[in-house]
C-alpha cells in the first residue's frame, strides 16, 4: 500500500505577517485525508521569485503533490505566474474560456473591465486550466517527472470551489489511495493526561496502523483514532471495535462520539426530544446563541435569545428584580437564576442557558475577579447553577464560558431525559 | 542594515490533519513583525523524527532563528524533546525549577500527580529552560553555531506567555532590529482591482522600503503600507505621509485608519457620539453582538439585544405585526423596518441593526433564494434599509451578512453625525 504525500505550499506575504490566519489547510487536509491522502508538510512563504522557485523544488522532492494556494490576485504584487513559467520552463497564454468568464462576470455586474482583470486569464501554456466558478483567477494543474502541482487563488471559497470540483476527484483517479477511517469522540471535565492515564492498556494494545490523537480544544477533549487499511469498510469495521472500546471506558467524560461542535451536540440532543431552547446571556454577548444558529436546521429547536448587556436589560426583558442586582450584582447565582426563569417565560422554551460573568481585562474587584462567570441552566422543573473562574484572555474566556455554559444544559438534558424519541 | 530572518515550525500531527487551525503563526507573525523581524518561512510537520531533524537543518539554513511550537504536550505521542536531545546531541536532564512548579500546580488544584506530568520536567542538557506560568511544559532556547532555536508548547496561550515573557525580550536584546512600521487603511464597496487601479501612480512612487499590501476580508479590503527604517521614530514619519495621501486618496470608501474589527469602528464612532446601540438579529443568531461585546468597555454604548429566529419572537420581543409576516415574509423589507422599531424601542438605544435573511443551505426559494438578506439601521429620525444577496456557504454567508449590517450603520452614523465629541 503506497502512502501518498502531499506539500501544501501558501503563498502571501500576509500569512508571513501575521495579517491572515491560515484557515486554508487546515480545510485542504481534511479533504484530502478523508480520501486517504497525507499531507507531510505545509510551508508558507512570501511572494518572493526565489523562494516560489526554491519551494517548488523541494517539496517536490519530498511529496507527490504540490498544492499551492495564493499569489493570484488581480493587484500588481504578484509574481506567481510568472515564476510558474520559470520553473515549468513555459510562457504565459491567454486561456480563451477564462477570458469570457471574466467578461460575463464583470458584464453582469455592470462594472468596467480592467487589464488587470483581463490579465487573469494569461496562464501558463504548460498548466491545464481549472475553471474558478466564484472568482477570476482560474486554477492551475502541472505534471512534471512524476509529481504533480496545483496553484489555486488563496480566497478560501474559490480555493475549495476548484478543489472540490476538480482536484481531489483527479488526485483520486490519479493514485490507488488507501483507505482512512477516523472517528472522534469528545470528552469533557478531564485533563489530557488523566485521560492518557486511563488508556494506557488501551494504547499499548492498538495495532500500528490504527492510531490515538489527544487534541484538547477549549475546555473540551478530543480522542481521535485513526485506522489505515486496504479499503474503506473493513477499515471502518475495525476502527469502530475500538471506537466502541474507547466510547465504554470514557463513558462518564464523553460528549459526542463524532467530531462535531457543541451547537450541533445540543441541537441534535433537543431534535431527538422534540425541545426547544434560548438564551439569556450577558458575558457572552449573543456567542452561544449564534454558535446555536450555526447549524442548519436550527430553528426548529432555537426560538430566540436576549443579550442583556445592561442591568436596565435584565430587569426590563428578563423580569431580574431590581432587589437582586442591589443585593448580589450582576454576576452571582441569583440573578442568574432569575435571568434563567425569565428567558424560560418570555423565550417560551422547555430549556434555557443564562449566563453573566467578568470577561476581562478590567472590570473585576477583589470579590468577583476577572474570569468570575455564573451559569444557570435548566428547565421549568429543574435548574442547575455553577461558578467557574476563568484565567486566559477576553476572547478565550467568552468562548470557554460559552462551552462550558452549553456543556451543563447537555449534561442536565440527558439528565432528565436520558432517552430521546428514537 | 541587517535584516533578521525566522522560520516558525510548527509540530503535530493535528495541524497536517487539519483537526486544528494554526493561530499561533499570525500573532507570533505579528508580533516578530512589529519588532523588526522577518517571519521567511512557515513549516508545519507530524510528530516524526526524521521530519523533525530535517527540518531543523534546513530551516536553521534558511534563517537565523527556528521558533517551534507543539510537540510537548503530556501525552505518550510526544517525541519532540528526545529528537531534540539527538539534534543537539544532549541528553534529557531534570530541571528542579519546572519540576517544583508542576508540583505545585497539580497539589494547589488537589489533583494526583502522575509520572507523564514529573517528565515534563524533562530537558535537553544543552538547553537554556524558559519557565511556562500557564502550564507544564516549559520552553526551551538553544544557541548554535550562531543559529537560535525555541522550542515551545502549542497550547496558545502558553506560547504567548513564553514568548512575551522572554523569548522577544531575548530576540531583541540579541539582534540589531530595523525599525518596521505598518499602518493599515480599512475600505469598503470596491473591489481590490478597482481600488488597484485607482493607486497605481501612488504605487508607482513608493520608495522601495515602503510596500502596499491588498488584503481582502469578507466585504472589506485591508491596504496595509509597511515601510522598513533604521529607527522607529523617522521611519513612521515618513510613512505617515504616504499614509495621509493615501487615505485622502481612497476617502470616499474609508472605513477605518487602523487595523481594527467592526466593532471596534462601530465602538469608537458611539463612545465619541456618546450613543448607544443594540440588534435585533435573526440570520445573524447574535453574530453582530457578539462582535460588539467582543470589544472591552463596550458596556459604555451596548445595552441589549434580541435574538428574534422565530416569527413569534419578532412578534413577541420586538412587536412586529403578523399582518407584515404574513404578507411580506420574515425575510422583507417590512419585516426588517418594524424590527428595527421594536429594537429602538425595546432595547433603548439611540441606534439599532436588524436583519433578517436566508443563509442556507436550506429555506430558500424561487423569489427569496439562500443568500438573501435584509438589513435595516437608523435611530429614531432615519433609517436605511438595504438588501444584499450573498452567494456562500452558511458560516460565510453569516459573517458577510454581519459586516455589512455593522458597515450601513457606521455610515448612517457618520451621515447624521459627522462630528464626534472630541
Amino acid at each position: 500500500m503506497e502512502k501518498i504525500t502531499v506539500s501544501i505550499v501558501t503563498i502571501g506575504d500576509e500569512l508571513l505577517i501575521g495579517q491572515t490566519i491560515d484557515t486554508n489547510s487546515a480545510w485542504m487536509a481534511q479533504e484530502l485525508n478523508a480520501m486517504g491522502i497525507w499531507v507531510h508538510r505545509r510551508v508558507a512563504i512570501g511572494d518572493i521569485r526565489e523562494d516560489i522557485l526554491a519551494v517548488l523544488a523541494a517539496e517536490a522532492a519530498l511529496s507527490d503533490v504540490v498544492l499551492m494556494t495564493g499569489g493570484l490576485g488581480p493587484t500588481a504584487d504578484d509574481i506567481t505566474k510568472p515564476t510558474l513559467c520559470e520553473y515549468f520552463n513555459t510562457r504565459l497564454v491567454q486561456d480563451r474560456e477564462t477570458l469570457q468568464r471574466v467578461l460575463h462576470m464583470f458584464e453582469s455586474r455592470g462594472l468596467p473591465i480592467l487589464q488587470r482583470n483581463v490579465d487573469q486569464s494569461l496562464v501558463p501554456e504548460a498548466a491545464t486550466v481549472i475553471p474558478n466558478l466564484r472568482g477570476t483567477a482560474p486554477g492551475m494543474w502541472f505534471e512534471r517527472e512524476g509529481k504533480i502541482y496545483v496553484s489555486m487563488p488563496g480566497v478560501p471559497h474559490e480555493m475549495k470551489g476548484i478543489m472540490e470540483s476538480y482536484v481531489l476527484p483527479r488526485l483520486e483517479a490519479h493514485f490507488r489511495t488507501p483507505a482512512v477511517v477516523h472517528h472522534t469522540l469528545i470528552t469533557s471535565g478531564m485533563g489530557e493526561s488523566f485521560v492518557a492515564e486511563r488508556l494506557v492498556d488501551f494504547e499499548a494494545k492498538l495495532p500500528p496502523h490504527i492510531k490515538l490523537a489527544y487534541l484538547p480544544s477549549y475546555s473540551l477533549l478530543k480522542l481521535r483514532l485513526t485506522a489505515l487499511g486496504k479499503d474503506k469498510l473493513s477499515t471502518a469495521t475495525e476502527l469502530s471495535l475500538y471506537f466502541t472500546e474507547l466510547r465504554e471506558r470514557l463513558a462518564d467524560i464523553a460528549v459526542a462520539d463524532s467530531d462535531i461542535s457543541m451547537g450541533e451536540v445540543l441541537g441534535q440532543l433537543l431534535l431527538k426530544r422534540n425541545k426547544t431552547v434560548g438564551t439569556a446571556e450577558s458575558c457572552t454577548g449573543g456567542l452561544i446563541s449564534s454558535w446555536i444558529t450555526a447549524i442548519s436546521g436550527s430553528s426548529a429547536y432555537f426560538k430566540g435569545s436576549t443579550v442583556t448587556y445592561s442591568n436596565d436589560m435584565k430587569m426590563k426583558l428578563l423580569g431580574v428584580k431590581q432587589a437582586t442586582l442591589m443585593a448580589h450584582g450582576a454576576v452571582s447565582e441569583e440573578t442568574v437564576r432569575e435571568m434563567l426563569a425569565g428567558a424560560l417565560d418570555v423565550l417560551e422554551v422547555d430549556y434555557a442557558i443564562a449566563i453573566s460573568g467578568i470577561m476581562g481585562p478590567t472590570g473585576g474587584s477583589e470579590e468577583k475577579p476577572v474570569g468570575t462567570v455564573w451559569i444557570a441552566v435548566g428547565n421549568r422543573e429543574k435548574s442547575v447553577t455553577v461558578k467557574y473562574h476563568l484565567r486566559y484572555d477576553r476572547e478565550r474566556n467568552t468562548q470557554m464560558a460559552a462551552v462550558y455554559a452549553m456543556n451543563e444544559l447537555r449534561k442536565l438534558i440527558l439528565e432528565l431525559e436520558p432517552e430521546g424519541l428514537n
